[in-house]
């Protein structure tokens, strides 16, 4: 209720436009007749439609078909170590539906039994615990929307690849309510030791994903999560628990947790010394590089939904968010960064969550080159890819958080492309 | 992070009962036995787990099969009349997941093709017009999390039929964000006459379902959308467009949305004279009861979620909601209504939304009443079952928000009762 003033298509603009918003502007009349002719066309109203609990757990629309996760097959080894990518095109809102969010596996989707499943808290504490799922229900719980997005998201535009579409250059980020329990209270529950400055965060499934985690971020925000949207995690999601990071790089948020270690120094595996790591132009890696930087993209339009409807009204709607905080600004262009216009923020301003931004602006039918830019509540402003590759070159496949450009083509079509 | 304070079991809290949280509280040695143990239950840890986009829209996990809307079959005379109803005793949070959202339906879910979807505008406007779905992806848009409650949620409790389940007494509900074009926009649009004080809303399908709403209602907060939780509406609500009246009686709500006319008066439709009017004691009936009241029920423990972790620490898990304002506090009692605790509420303070509320304690194992009371942002307290029967009777299906009395056995056991 907070943006009734602010949207710039009001009915005197979309008149003044020129634009037939309805299939007609009709008269009284050619409503009727247009009448005649939905009745016609409409099985559905003269029909009896499908009984109810046809899918007692249900599924999109049969004309969402085409709404999937989907791979890159050259981008990975094999389909156990592999991804899936978010349709960002097709999704609006800021809640991730679950059967959409990426997946990224080293090993596989593990199906772990819940009442096998344990959770082991060892190393530098007073008391050595085994939790079971039951033991976890047990403890206080809270409710929290954050995004998790790979470090990897957008790497392949370090190099200018330009994937076609923003399923492909920002769909590893999907953005989910947790339900879980504060990881402080387990460890207040084992008691740390004064030496205990890390956690060990291991996985239970054949990769044995592991990371390094300080233990102030430990007892800050992270959470021991066996609930997303609502109902149980998914399997991919790492049921029937994950560790949950707030702001920090995806693939921290060991799934199927089994162990947590508490040690006095970090310890350097496998995913944060040869993957994880951002290694530079001259040679050197930075390392634990664990927030990600605040980062926007335009989902609509874009390659994989282009304009359909021709000059006139349009709405371009896009996704902000900051792994330091929360997005109060958005600014858009339509003309590669020569005039940036602030963009007309939706919804909370929520912590390390998905902001949706929008645009409302009358097209004049003219080839554009569209770009967004996140402004979190540091002050950070998102940079150009070529301000990036400056500082860090064109090694890394990570962290890369530049401005995206999409140019819309008079006949509506939009593609990947790069304003230097 | 505003609840860090607020939680009754810290860890002295727990260690205080007595109560050993972990499978054990371990000796180091027993931790590195259990280690042992845990190498040999848990195959995933030796094999690799399935291919990415082994299901590229995701499902649950196969340990969750039992989570599923569930129909009532004696409830209604056919299935394409008929009510699946949510598993709240299984979910957590705020977020419904939409494979999981109650369905209602009067003629069945209609399967519309989103290319020949059309919404009219007719009756008293200065411009008569029909829109496609393209149309109304240009005029702007807002996402708002909402629930909807059919009228007839714990409608069989009136005269204390005491179904055995939260799923069946309360599981007419979900809360979704969506996303759509404020209604007040298509209004404006067709420019809505001096005498238009009145708006049907018609949907497409079979049932021909119709509903009068008032103007006012109409241009306050009303959208037209288009998307649930991110993606495209499902079948069961009303794909491609549904009507969102919030907190306003489900059934207003119309799916498959074909039609807004705008009248000087209501239109005394079948779904607001012979259906959704409530008959009282006296044979006089309350018509127009739009307005959802404030409402609470505790979702865990509950009959199908009883408690098998045995007496010590418990966490209760529970959901309110106010057609009228916000939930800014609940009341828990564990006696049946003589002792009044305040829960621990969570998340933020929506508007006409779902809010999660919390109260944590150790059980000492003997028998409980337990019940929950919501206070809604205007101040109104939720009342008792027989408060309402000496308001009301008990000839109405519709609006009963009375409070819900769960008893827990010794055994852990839970079932549906009255206390009087």
């Amino acid at each position: 209720m907070t943006e009734k003033t602010d949207h710039k298509t009001t009915r005197r603009g979309f008149l003044a436009s020129g634009i037939a918003v309805g299939g007609a502007v009709a008269s009284g009349r050619a409503a009727v007749a247009g009448e005649a002719e939905i009745t016609e066309m409409q099985p559905w109203r003269r029909n009896l439609g499908d009984p109810v609990n046809n899918a007692p757990y249900g599924t999109p629309s049969q004309f969402e078909a085409d709404v999937l996760r989907r791979p890159v097959a050259w981008l990975t080894p094999d389909a156990t170590t592999a991804v899936s990518f978010t349709p960002l095109h097709a999704l609006d809102g800021t809640i991730t539906p679950n059967g959409l969010c990426f997946e990224r596996h080293h090993g596989g989707v593990a199906q772990v039994d819940p009442e096998k499943y344990r959770l082991m808290i060892n190393g530098l504490v007073d008391r050595p615990l085994i939790f079971t799922l039951q033991d976890l229900l047990r403890f206080p719980r809270e409710n929290r929307t954050y995004f998790l997005e790979c470090a990897a998201n957008s790497g392949m535009e370090w190099r200018g690849v330009q994937m076609d579409g923003v399923q492909f250059t920002h769909g590893m980020i999907h953005n989910v309510e947790y339900t879980g329990v504060p990881l402080r209270y387990l460890l207040e529950e084992a008691g740390v030791q004064t030496a205990g400055k890390w956690l060990l965060a291991e996985g239970g499934d054949a990769s044995g994903m592991s990371r390094s985690i300080p233990m102030e971020k430990a007892l800050e925000d992270c959470l021991i999560a066996f609930k997303m949207n609502g109902e149980a995690l998914r399997a991919e999601q790492g049921y029937p628990v994950r560790l949950v990071v707030p702001g920090w790089e995806g693939n921290m948020w060991v799934k199927w947790l089994r162990r947590l270690e508490v040690g006095d120094m970090p310890w350097h595996h496998r995913e944060e010394t040869s993957k994880y790591s951002d290694l530079m132009a001259d040679g050197r890696t930075r390392r634990f590089t664990w927030e990600m930087d605040a980062k926007s993209v335009i989902t609509t339009p874009s390659p994989q939904a282009p304009v359909l409807h021709g000059k006139g009204p349009m709405v371009l709607s896009g996704l902000a968010w900051s792994g330091r905080g929360s997005i109060p600004r958005v600014d858009v262009t339509l003309d590669g960064g020569i005039n940036w216009h602030q963009a007309r923020m939706d919804g909370p301003e929520l912590d390390k969550s998905l902001r949706r931004f929008y645009y409302d602006f009358n097209w004049d039918g003219t080839a554009l080159l569209l770009q967004s830019r996140a402004h979190d509540s540091t002050g950070y402003v998102q940079p150009t890819k070529d301000a990036l590759r400056s500082l860090r070159g064109v090694n890394s496949n990570y962290h890369n958080n530049g401005i995206q450009t999409w140019h819309l083509g008079k006949d509506g079509r939009v593609r990947n492309v790069e304003v230097t």
